[in-house]
């Protein structure tokens, strides 16, 4: 992993959010604002040998809180994030022996809003999208509201 | 646990969705029509040293999809339980070292359509609230959409 950032977020989760180990959750890239987190097949499977929904959603959740962690690094500013609200629908079972949950493309006034908040209030929040998918298409669709607090 | 189908499921948790050993996760009753279902914090804990969302989440899921497969076994009835859609809103920390997550009462009309439509179809869906509390109101809040298939 050549960016220390990531590397610290990948050390984080698994120090202070203890589960993603087990669940074999590994960050794997951040460009243009879009984290990428990768997690196996076989911890996270159910009874159909497809991914538990439940693990599914935890990943969703760790890209949209890793994007808000990325996102106050870059601009050296501080505060806890937290998740209020989320959405998910799942579309296709997962049965890909690993996949790839990606933050989708944030919109830059939702991101620029995002930080004039911060800057003049000291709390600010976030509406961040996540996907699962393969080359056939979305397996699941995320959305997370995400408020960063001091 | 005095009620040998709860037992079956709680076994089948265990060895079919694997993530549930290092969850912690724990059936407790079902009475009513009403799965409860236990976490413990050290384990699903994050940063804040209080209960990770995506495990929050996994657990009102595991009850949603633990309480159609209760109502299946009740009426011996056969059939693939697969969460389609959820929402989620996390209203206050979970600090609890540990908590539980709690079906809510179906609407008798609810279950009458369900069980029809799977008579019939031999597919069928509901929509199961579930609820994480304690004596000063709830945590969590969740809605999954759930279908039966064959």
């Amino acid at each position: 992993m050549e960016n220390p950032t990531l590397e610290v977020l990948q050390q984080t989760l698994h120090r202070e959010m203890p589960i993603t180990v087990p669940m074999g959750i590994e960050v794997v890239s951040w460009e243009n604002e879009q984290l990428t987190v990768r997690m196996p097949l076989e911890p996270n499977r159910n009874l159909h040998y497809s991914a538990f929904a439940g693990s599914l959603n935890a990943l969703c959740t760790i890209v949209g809180w890793g994007t808000v962690y990325m996102l106050l690094e870059r601009e050296s500013l501080a505060g806890n994030v937290v998740i209020r609200r989320g959405k998910i629908r799942y579309l296709r079972p997962v049965r890909a022996p690993e996949f790839l949950a990606v933050g989708l493309p944030i919109d830059p006034s939702e991101s620029d809003y995002f930080f004039e908040l911060l800057r003049s209030k000291g709390k600010s929040k976030i509406d961040l999208d996540v996907e699962i998918a393969d080359e056939q298409g979305p397996y699941v669709r995320f959305q997370g509201s995400y408020v960063v607090q001091d």
